[in-house]
Formats: C-alpha cells, structure tokens, sequence
C-alpha cells in the first residue's frame, strides 16, 4: 500500500497468485529458463509461439469440467459478453496450430512453446494464477513410432538438470497396461474410478488404498491382485520378468508392455544422468494420455513435488480436425518449480553456466564520460557488461552504487585518460 | 475453418491483431528478439518481469482517455465485475513495481522488459492487438543526471542494428525548448495545440500547417517564426549556433538548449553507427514526457515509421507514490517493426549471428537407434543441434524429412556402427 501524490492510497503489491521477482532472482529465472530453451532447441525442438489470447471456443473446446471454471475471460467491454479467453496451457494453442497450419509444418513435427498461461486458481501458497510452462512436443501426422516418447523423456531430464538437483528419478507407465488389466480382472466399468486410486496411492496408507478398493465392491483377491500389481517397478528387464509371471493375454496389456519395455531400452542405452524405471504407480490421473505416462521425482525429497510430467495422446488435434495427429509431449511448470526451490533455498546450489561479468565504470567528473562510454563500448567487445556509472555524486557514494550492480569497478580521471592505462578493480560483494 | 471429429466447424485461425507466425520465421523473430536481450544485458540492464494482469486501479490510475478505452478486463466469471485487466504497456507496472520494492533497488536502476502488452486496438493491417516491446529505462530517485538520456539513445540504437537496416537516424528534441518558445511568443495556453499541428507537419504540406496554425487565432509572423524554427535540425554545433540566433532567454528554452546539446555531444563522442541530430520536428506528441524526446527513422524509407523512440520523464511513480522518481526511457516495438520488415522482404537482409548447424541423424533400422542416439549428444556437445529421425519409414522418405528440418544429414546403418565412421552430407535446401 503506497499513497500518491494525491494521497490517494494505492496497491502497489502484484496481484495474488502471480510471480513478481527482484533483479536478481529474476536473472535467475531467466538463465535457467534461457538454459531450458537452448536445450530444447539442440534436441531439434522449434520454438513456436501461439497468442496468449484465444476464441472462447477453442479453449472450451477441450476444457470443460475444472478447467472450464478457471478459464479468464477477456474483453474490451468488461459487461459479460465475451468470447475471448486467455490460454490456460500450450495444448489447446498447439492443437489449434497444428490444424491451422499442417500443409506448411514437417511431420513429425517437434516443436516446443515455453512462455505464460493463466488459470483462476483460488489463492494459495504455490498456486500460481499466471505460470511459465516449458512444453516440448513431437507431434506425428497419423502416426508417430514409439521411440520419440523416449526422445521426450530424454529432452525433459537433460533440461531439468540446470536445477542442479541430484537424484533425480523418471517414472514410467503405459496406459495401454493398465487398461489391459482392468479389462483382464473384468473391471472395465470401474476403470476409472480405480485408477483414480492407484493415482492417489502413493500419498496414503496401504490400508486406505485397499478400503478404497473394496468400498468400490472389488473382492479381497481382485484388491490383492491389483495392490501386488502396483508395486511392481524397475528397468526394462526386471518388470519384463514381472509382467511375463502374471500370465496375462489381453492385447492392450501385451501392446502396453512392449511399448514401455521399448521405451525403457532406449532411455537405458542413453546413459542419461537420470534413474529411469517402470512403476506402475504412475497413473496421472485425469489427462488425456492413451499410452506412455511418466513423471520426474527427486526419490529423497518427494516435497518438491512432480518436476515435471507428461505422456503419448493419441490424436491432439480432434476437437478442431478430422485428421489425426498423434503426439507425446512433456512440460516443465518453471514458475512453480522455481518457487519451491526458492523457498527450499535450493537455488544457490544452481550451477549457472558462465555469465558475463559486470563492470561498472566510474568517471571522476563529466570530463571523463566521453573517454568512459567508449572504454565501456571495448570492454563489451571483450565479453564484458560494462555500464558507466554518470551520477553527479561523491566517488565514494559511485562505489557504493557500483558494488551494488557490478563485479568490478574502473575509476576514471585525468589521468586514466591520458596514459590509457586502466585498472579493474574486484568489488566485495554484499 | 475446419470441421472437427464431430463436424463440428471450428475457426482455428488465430485471432486477428495476433502474431502467429511459422517455425522459421518464428526463429527469426526469437533472434532478434535474443540478440536485442543480450545488448540491453551487456550494457548493464537489469531485466524485470511484472504480471501481465494487474489490478484494474493501478492500470486506470495512468491510462485515461483513448488507452482506457483500449484496456483489456480479464475475469473468471465474464460477468461485467472485472476489477483486474491486462497491462497496456511496461511504464505502468515498471513505477508500481519501483515503487513496491523502492527499498531493495538500486539507484540509477537501468532495467530491461522484453514481452507481451496487450491493446484493443480495432482491426487493422499493421495494428496488434497482441505485441512485444522491448523497453529500457533508467529511473533515479529524486534525481537523475542527463547524461543518461543519452545513454538509453546509445543502446537501443545498438539494439536496432541487429535490424540490418542502413540510414538510422536519431532525431532528438528537448520539451523544455518547445515549451520555452511557446512561452516566448506568449503562445502558453495554446502550447498543445500548436505542439499537436508540429507533430504532424512531416506528413502533411507546409500550407496545411501554415493553414492549421493560422486557424488558432496565431498572426502570420509568429506562424512564420514556428515554421523557421521547426526547420532547425543538425549536431550540437551547428543547432547551438541557430538557437543562439534566436536571442531567447527564457529559462526553460535555454535547459533545454543545454541539455540538447549536451546528449548530442555525448552521444557524438561515441562514434555510433547512425546518425544523430537535434531535429525540431521530433514532439512525440500526446506522450507524458518532460525533457529528452526521440525517434529513430531510416531517412531514406519513412514508410517504414518510427523505428523506436522514447524520452525524458519528471516523475515515474507519481500515480503510486509520493517520492519522486525521475526517468528517460525508450521502447522498440518488436512485433510492428518486425511485421513491416517482413512485408517489406527486408528480413532476408538480417545479419544473422552464427547459429547452431542443424544435424538430422537417420538410423536405417530400429537396431540403430541407440546408437543414433548417443552420436546425437557426442554433435551437441560439440556445438551442433541434433536429432535423430525415428520415422518408421523408407529412407527416401526419411531424408526428404531431413531436408525439411536440417542442414546436414547423417546416414546411420550396421557399418557405421561397426566402424564408427560417419559421413555428415549437406542437405539442399529448398
């Protein structure tokens, strides 16, 4: 709360719910987004960008149900007849964009987005109401092989290493397995429901779980069955062996098992500075995904939440196109990441790649700033930021401001300017 | 428009006044856009990012008149309550922002904001709704040296380099000068009107501005020695000389007479690759400037607009705050200039910096893939962008994809794998 100079008593803070960082956590943000990017780009992800406003009717188009309900307008008229809408992630866009353009995009076309969506979450600690999500996405035009969900995977934990977090773990399912057995154990009415469950598993009692089962009406061996089912996780060999012992025939589960087990191979012939594993505790609950599903764990610090998360679709473009575009795609929820690790204090253990460093020129008098900016104009040449410093203050009151912006200091008077010799001096930081 | 899976027809074009552009030419734009980053960054900006959606309050506490009615309202429930909208500019947020976290900022604060603004603009060629700017500010606290007017001309017209457009010209103005002679000629209460008819003389006959002023009720003489001033233009000699000859001393005339001539010098000193002159022309007409006004042109195409421009303001914050600061800032409207370039085939012109060679790797069967894989992260280290194509397909097919997405192609089968000797071959490109 601030007053103005009507005294006029003012908001100043950001709104709620949306990240507002001082310079330098956000030059921060900015290296590990601009890290993500790159990273992105060398795996052969094209950068696209689709307008951060969309018709109401593409976004509702798959919304419905929750999504629909955190959906912001927008509008000119403010008066509750709009028809347009801000995004609420890069699917949509990129479905939209796909049909729009197919006849112009190479297929499999792999295409990343990163930049801000908006969802009217109620406030709440590490909700964000406005986000950055770095998405990659490899989309096929009626087919697309298997292997490139292993390219997703891969991308995503080559780029979540610029967060610097050891152990770092990818989980992996198939849906085609679960629906497999649901149809096996003659459950395929209450799929859902029960995969709902699984999803939640992890995060209760075994007891919860297993009552959960039963209240659906399941008997105590099916429950057991489904409980042994779960737990079953590893590299491709291990659970081949343990889906092969449940001696199941069902054409999905077997489709389910051969596409995860491929998958497994190839991220495992990678050497990825990852654990990679199978578990079938990984569900994510209410996507869209028909086949692979995967998500990114720290094993030690289950806290930070899902690094991030994503899987296979079968068809991203239905609700716009009678074409099919089959996908696999993944996204890193920076915003968010990037809050918990702030407030964790992981950041400082980030490993930022070499910046440039920063000089802060200081001429003794107005004499010097001709001589200073062209001083500064070779020393960024040479790699350097370099900025001259042109208060009208003391000098002691330059070095203050300079030890506040800079890594190095260069005073320049009459005589730097005569005898061009010019001495970079280390500022201690704060 | 296209039929959906349902029949349904669905407009999957993007919303008019939105950039939506195709892969390559997006990774032109991100270019440009990077390397503008990169030069602000070199000379010592700090860059912020505020929300794009702010509380209604402190957007209208500016806005008023033709940009209220521009606003954007943003709200869950589309019902006509909207008290949040989506920021119109970055000056706006940039003096909630300074005056938020005033405390934990240094000052001069040189500061950077690179993103999307949002106006209601009807539709029209050239007009976004939706469009990126590229501002840099400095802002003092209670003060603020002209030098660094100067400054913030420097580094956005480094920044338009990357444009590989010849014939930049700065053409620069000081208010205090207009606002001095309207004074002299005792013109005060019709100092805007007459300011409005000079900003607009460039586009129109010199009989229409004669005409103009004459309808003011002003007598020929004095319509007679605006339209000499007007004429005044060159370095800081050359003007210093002209405005001597006028004999006014009034004080606000002669500040800005000195500060004028002490940006030129600065800025003549610096050896820049454009021209800059004093140029009496240069109003920046409804804007809120105080002192310093500029525009960058190419002399030789003014079809091309105002490349970017920017100025001088007494007080940033005055809306939010009762302490004083004052700043000069200036803005490249990325999205517009890029958009005129494009029509204009001018793109092809860029001097691109060096970008990473594309490399599509092509294993001829499954049993490569791995391989292909690891051969892939041995090109990225080495600088390369790299994928490999996982097409179940023929490979004719296969390399015509190559073509599409890369610049080289490596061909990957059982020997190379065996000899671990790999031929990278140019792909032609279409």
């Amino acid at each position: 709360m601030c007053y103005n100079q009507d005294m006029k008593m003012i908001n100043t803070a950001p709104l709620s719910g949306m990240q507002e960082l001082l310079p330098k956590k956000q030059e921060i943000f900015e290296n590990l987004r601009t890290q993500i990017e790159h990273i992105y780009k060398k795996h052969g992800f094209w950068k696209i960008e689709t307008p951060i406003i969309e018709r109401k009717e593409v976004l509702l188009a798959k919304a419905g149900g929750e999504t629909e309900k955190q959906i912001y307008f927008v509008s000119k008229t403010n008066d509750g007849t709009s028809d347009e809408a801000l995004r609420f992630d890069h699917t949509v866009p990129l479905a939209r964009y796909v049909t729009e353009h197919s006849n112009d995009l190479p297929f499999p076309f792999k295409v990343t987005q990163v930049g801000r969506n908006f969802r009217g979450e109620r406030a709440q600690k590490g909700r964000f109401r406005e986000f950055y999500q770095c998405d990659v996405d490899v989309i096929g035009r009626n087919n697309l092989p298997v292997a490139y969900d292993a390219d997703i995977i891969a991308v995503l934990t080559e780029a979540l290493a610029v967060f610097g977090l050891d152990g770092l773990v990818v989980r992996i399912n198939n849906r085609k397995i679960l629906r497999g057995l649901m149809v096996e154990l003659g459950l395929e009415t209450k799929a859902g429901e029960i995969m709902g469950i699984i999803d939640k598993a992890e995060k209760v009692p075994a007891e919860t779980t297993k009552t959960a089962m039963l209240d659906l009406g399941l008997e105590e061996k099916t429950v057991a069955k489904i409980l042994d089912f779960i737990q079953i996780k590893g590299g491709s060999k291990t659970v081949a062996e343990d889906f092969a012992k449940l001696g199941i025939k069902n054409e999905d589960f077997l489709a389910g098992v051969a596409e995860l087990t491929e998958v497994l191979k190839i991220l495992e012939e990678q050497n990825l500075a990852v654990t990679v594993r199978a578990d079938m505790m990984i569900v994510r609950g209410l996507d869209y995904y028909t086949g692979t599903v995967f998500e990114v764990f720290v094993d030690e610090d289950r806290s930070l939440g899902s690094l991030c998360g994503g899987g296979r679709y079968e068809n991203l473009t239905g609700y716009f196109s009678e074409q099919k575009f089959p996908g696999v795609g993944g996204s890193i929820g920076l915003t968010r990441l990037f809050s918990v690790l702030d407030r964790k204090g992981l950041l400082d253990n980030l490993r930022m790649p070499e910046t440039e460093q920063k000089l802060a020129i200081i001429p003794i008098s107005a004499q010097e700033i001709g001589f200073a900016l062209n001083f500064a104009k070779e020393k960024r040449a040479e790699g350097w930021t370099a900025e001259v410093v042109m208060l009208d203050k003391k000098l002691g009151d330059k070095l203050a401001y300079a030890g506040r912006i800079a890594d190095f200091a260069a005073v320049i008077g009459e005589n730097e300017v005569k005898t061009g010799e010019i001495e970079l001096k280390p500022l201690n930081k704060a």
